[in-house]
């Protein structure tokens, strides 16, 4: 029961992602799905490549990733299959596993890339607009009956990469800038455990600013503190993290993706 | 392991959907079940057609497709169940399926229905408003589980159809109408690749019409133009169809369902 | 192929709702799941209890419930497991299972708490903030291999109840609240067949007040009145409620969560 992840921009309310599912079932009865996102901003490669690379360490060992968001369906780009570490991604070659490699290299994973071009593999009729559908469904529910990723096209090297933001090193601090805000308005950065280190250690001798807002200290948790404070704290994949207890620290401080931070220790 | 796809208006944040699940699990613990669209407009049969019509081809044979957009819950309207071609159908009998039928004529494919009124196949208890959970979610789950369609009601043949809107043929040209706006603001209408026929072998000599706005030419895919630029082009399920490359033709064109297009050739 | 059904307040659009799924599989590759509600107001415990009380009984029996709306993650609330009648519950133990336990007495369901502190059936790494995905899918996975719940921690008998709102009887009326309004602006309150009683009987003597709006009678369902028109009914789980046909009574009334409604009879 190999289990498939999907993220898309495709939405929720046409039937697409539906219709993705119904294509892997007919040819992997017993594919286990599991909707990642289809909230992805339209063609906004950047934010799948993000949360796909924190989220695929969490699925077991053999699991497919499907991910489309697809500005150049149709177009000279390549329709790609990859083994990184113990996971497989299925989907167009523009970046979007750029965040999966970078882990890739800082964790020794081995890598495999090929371009899809068998159709053996693909549905029968392939659309200029629906590759989901037509090339990486069928692609990922053969993966998962265990066609060897080297049946389903040509070997390369080079895949896309697009440059993730990094943090800054100046004396005594990082300067980064905020990658993603959730759901519930939190805002999660580029500085990560492997940057701030031992200042960890010493919490409350952190400081962090961004917009207007300067905050001293750091916490755990957010029940540490009464509801409308902000506060900074470890987010669940070891990014620092902005928040407002019980409310949205996107309204609250009125930032935005690419904003700057700076941790002062 | 059966596959299910379901359809409502029911929204997403009620537990609406997901006691449905629970339902069909508790009869029939293997199915697959794939959500096609919850967030269907509340009521619009209509909508629900349009999806239906054209997702149902993609899925398995034998698989059963649910779809709840009923605004006659608890009157007189038939519950029912149908054979449509490869497909099962289970919900009410309101021109749900007008679509679908337009294809079976159309292909060939043979039809069968039963108004629902075995109530063994039924929950214990039935509600006058939540038939989803109570009489189609089980009847879906018992198909799944192999009874025969026969077995679960009274044959007939006069299921209710609504009329969708067909293009008009003028010299040179069709007129329609749109019949669709997807989750990226792209259009589809009701003119179809049987209708544009050799037209479309003549891409660049195709004009389409809609609103103010006069598109001179058909592409294959979004990215053969710059972000921004009004294309006219094939959808992937071979309607007409109306995009702005990495944006919205709704918002950018002001238009929605039912306005006319023109196209001329 | 066990049940787990999980309802929280993440949000669709971040993929943790898909981690967690890719949890549970890891563990338990067989379990079927089902997403309950992923849009709970945020931190709302009131919502998540009424949602989960509504919805368990329609679950197969030994399904697992894991409901996360926990704003003390990483605080000193407990983390917990129940057995209630024939479900389970997996999650913080806030008062998110107030609803059920109602239940559980009324019906005389048995019950059974454990505080999770057996980390063998955590995942390796606990964060501080999501423990959704670190402690709540794993044991939940556990449970459905099969690991009695007794063997996930350390027995107790006093889980936090929350107060839900009772109504109150006056002479040949009651007087509740709106506990909940749906997707379709459909209310319901916490006045029950069981209030009512024989005043079911004689729907066209009963008068339904809330705000402005005085309803005489009931109707069994929405289709027996012109759409627009707004009626008293019950719901499917058989609590008093009022709709506009075809419409949002939410919209039209104006109304909200915790307004009086006044029934006469």
């Amino acid at each position: 029961m190999t289990v498939i992840s999907l993220m898309t921009d495709y939405g929720i309310k046409d039937g697409t992602v539906g219709v993705v599912k119904g294509v892997i079932w007919g040819i992997c009865p017993t594919a286990q799905i599991s909707d990642l996102s289809h909230m992805v901003q339209a063609q906004n490669i950047r934010e799948a490549a993000y949360i796909i690379a924190r989220s695929v360490p969490y699925f077991p060992k053999g699991s497919i990733h499907m991910v489309v968001v697809d500005p150049g369906v149709g177009t000279k780009r390549r329709p790609m299959a990859a083994r990184i570490g113990d996971w497989f991604y299925v989907g167009p070659d523009n970046g979007t596993i750029s965040g999966l490699l970078d882990r890739a290299e800082f964790s020794g994973w081995k890598t495999q890339f090929v371009e899809l071009n068998r159709i053996r593999y693909w549905l029968p009729v392939i659309s200029f607009v629906f590759h989901g559908r037509d090339i990486f469904s069928p692609v990922a529910a053969h993966l998962a009956n265990g066609v060897p990723i080297g049946d389903l096209g040509t070997p390369f090297n080079d895949p896309v990469r697009i440059d993730l933001p990094k943090p800054v090193r100046t004396e005594n601090s990082w300067r980064g800038e905020i990658i993603y805000i959730d759901h519930f308005g939190n805002i999660s950065t580029n500085i990560g455990a492997e940057h701030l280190d031992t200042a960890l250690e010493r919490k409350e001798s952190v400081t962090v600013k961004l917009s207007d807002t300067e905050i001293t200290g750091m916490v755990n948790t957010f029940g540490e503190r009464p509801a409308g404070e902000v506060v900074a704290l470890m987010s669940s994949t070891g990014n620092l993290g902005v928040a407002v207890v019980n409310g949205s620290a996107e309204r609250v401080l009125g930032v935005r993706m690419g904003d700057e931070i700076l941790v002062t220790y």
